[in-house]
């Protein structure tokens, strides 16, 4: 049997060691600008993509939800670069991260992410793909993108079934 | 009494002088990712934010809609860098623009995006500030952030009585 994890909340303070929560946040620095009309919520994610010729890319991605009650059974990195989702479907989704370096599943971190929440995964931070939740979802994206093969940036890991574990809201 | 000019619905191809439209379009290049369960609408804007030392910065842009009918004052460009705006509040808004260059009021072009329609200005394409319509929007921005004032980035253009417009819907 699958070990069984129960989501937390998202929050920046949680989110700091596997990289940013963007949000409006009363901690970010705010700016008024364009004559008082709006408040510029400034530099909410380190993105990182220009190694070895990258550049940032924006792309929209379309997710269809997993079955609940979700198994995680494979986890992802990108050696590269970062990578940001930003929620475009205001509805919540799952953010399923472990510390970079060795694959550590007991260190597997579970978050639910509300729908004005996105997150930005710095380079390194092992992953799940995105986890859309009730329907079909979009989420902007922010990543690297490079005249080369998608398998330079993307290291993947099976979970055995010892490391694999079943997220509960 | 100024000009009044209706606003036309957003498309990439009306679009194409001025920047990128973001959304899923069925012309947007589709990869299936993610073992199915993704689709990647890929790349589809021209982030250009590394002149003189800039970086691609994320922001949230909180945007107070102007009182309708809305009269156009000021224009701004930005010399170094695109400046894409996605919106997060699921609301139409309005995008108004003009060919880089010398200023060219007669020129000017007013767009109603839907709320699932990103723009990505070209570096040198004259805009107005975000506009909100309807209530306060939030806007996601992709722009160049750098160690530098921030006038270097921004020309702006306060129009003359005779260049004004004022757009209906």
């Amino acid at each position: 049997m699958t070990r069984v994890i129960k989501a937390e909340p998202l929050t920046a303070e949680a989110f700091k060691p596997f990289g940013d929560v963007i949000e409006t946040d009363a901690n970010a620095v705010q700016k008024a600008i364009n004559y008082g009309n709006t408040t510029r919520f400034h530099d909410l994610a380190g993105i990182d993509t220009a190694k070895n010729g990258g550049r940032a890319g924006v792309s929209i991605f379309r997710s269809t939800p997993l079955a609940l009650p979700v198994t995680i059974k494979l986890m992802e990195y990108h050696p590269l670069s970062s990578q940001a989702f930003i929620p475009l479907s205001a509805r919540p989704y799952l953010v399923v991260v472990a510390p970079a370096g060795v694959f550590d599943a007991p260190a597997i971190r579970v978050f639910v992410a509300s729908g004005d929440q996105g997150v930005n995964y710095r380079a390194g931070t092992w992953h799940h793909f995105s986890l859309a939740l009730e329907a079909v979802s979009d989420f902007l994206v922010i990543d690297r993108i490079a005249d080369e093969d998608d398998t330079v940036n993307c290291v993947e890991h099976a979970l055995t079934e010892h490391e694999q574990l079943t997220i509960t809201l």
